[in-house]
């Protein structure tokens, strides 16, 4: 729990979400609030505040690998189908911080270019810096999961995605590296009135898709390809975690959380000067009238 | 002037802060607040009032390229002296829109990879994508700038360089960027003082370079130089804005309603829907319980 007055917090983010052993996504409800008592309007209360923490945590990570020598950074890794709210987490919770300290990806499709090369190979190039706070809108995960379900690899390939990944993000946490692994989840249910409310509303026309309609007939699989992901890569160095979603005032709190109580753990300090403070006044106020 | 109930803007700011013909950086007071009649508490309405304002055009702006076959963008340049603002630009205006809209590249001293091409090679990397804000933290500029103060290059080859950024930028503008250049104006005096609150406050230890106070004695050598960079570059198709600065409530302000005007200019529309959407509800209806 993070040290500001939030009461509305009965447990940890990190421990109420984490998909550990024997974890089933079928028996989390997309309308439940884990760790959480508090209501809508509290949520409201406790993001705004969250907003204010998050920015002066994300300027001490910078601060601390650029004035200083920490190598520390966070990677927010989000998955999630259609509609579930990536897009809100980013907007809202990310864009809280000063985009000086971010570096978000967004994966669409892979280029012939991209295909011509491992899958790993374009998340590679963009993984944060030290200092920074990266995030992946859709990820490496996707060639495990449309991957798997539209058959674009095969069973054997896939089995070598999942140890791929694991050393893939133990190399990044050995090096620095927090890894937060998000998936939004959000009821079918729920799925198709995001989906109606984009066809209802012209402003929001260009967000629909026809392909998200057929991609629904594939829910199903999609669910179990979301369980193989967390039986296979929720791991001790970087584990999953999986927010319900239905209520996009908790999933946007609960993300919050999570990143805030990362932060925590890494507990950035403003870097010591490394030059002579006393020395240099002198020297500015030489050049001052 | 923008749509919005903005009273206190008795001038376009693109009017009032364009360096036109004759423009003289040194008759320009840093104190002042030009176009723009009041004082640090209306410039935290209006700067509320255009944070919503700037989210939505910038939603409209990319829904236009990215459901329609719009190729509008924005490149915002940010040049200053050290400590004149740029990060609180980037933080308290470009920060209050949506992370997923913007393309930010901060350049710094070049690599030595970069230095082995043409200065524009970097820069031509990160401009920004169709439909996108970008936001160059220093540029090109700097090319023309310490480039010519501290004599990395022949006065022939800077030269050169206006007249390649001109043909440059005015390749981008052809092309559907509009260029909005902005160089924050402090005084002397003001430099010096902000530099000293960062030797004074050790969470601003970081920021501080040694550097900084040495390049102050090249100050004239500096003003001189934006002059020519004025005087050749602020062209038609891409003028410079020069905003005073010293007070940081008029600059934030002043460099958002730059933005505002210029997405006004833009008028970016909601795309038709390139779909039925008739038959598009009736395909999702069948999904549906």
């Amino acid at each position: 729990m993070t040290a500001k007055s939030q009461v509305k917090w009965t447990d940890d983010a990190l421990t109420a979400l984490r998909a550990g052993e024997g974890f089933r996504l079928a028996d989390l409800d997309p309308r439940a609030t884990p760790g959480y008592t508090g209501d809508k309007k509290d949520g409201a209360v406790d993001l705004a505040a969250g907003l204010a923490q998050l920015a002066e945590y994300q300027e001490r990570l910078y601060a601390a690998s650029h004035g200083g020598d920490a190598d520390d950074r966070v990677l927010l890794v989000l998955q999630a189908m259609d509609s579930a709210g990536k897009g809100g987490i980013v907007r809202h919770v990310v864009g809280g911080v000063d985009p000086q300290g971010i570096e978000l990806a967004a994966f669409k499709a892979p280029t012939p270019a991209e295909l011509a090369h491992d899958f790993l190979w374009r998340i590679e190039k963009r993984v944060p810096r030290a200092g920074y706070i990266g995030v992946f809108d859709r990820s490496h995960y996707e060639d495990v999961l449309i991957g798997r379900v539209r058959g674009l690899a095969s069973a054997e390939e896939i089995e070598r995605r999942y140890d791929a990944i694991n050393a893939f993000e133990a190399r990044l946490v050995e090096q620095g590296t927090r890894i937060v692994k998000v998936m939004l989840h959000i009821s079918y249910d729920e799925q198709g009135e995001r989906l109606m409310e984009r066809l209802e509303r012209p402003d929001k026309h260009w967000k629909y898709n026809p392909g998200d309609v057929d991609e629904r007939a594939h829910w199903p699989a999609y669910q179990e390809a979301y369980q193989a992901v967390f039986d296979r890569t929720s791991t001790e160095a970087a584990p999953w975690y999986v927010v319900p979603a239905n209520r996009k005032w908790y999933a946007r709190l609960a993300v919050q959380e999570l990143l805030l109580e990362t932060l925590e753990g890494i507990d950035p300090q403003w870097p010591d000067a490394d030059f002579d403070v006393a020395a240099e006044k002198e020297r500015l106020r030489a050049t001052m009238g």
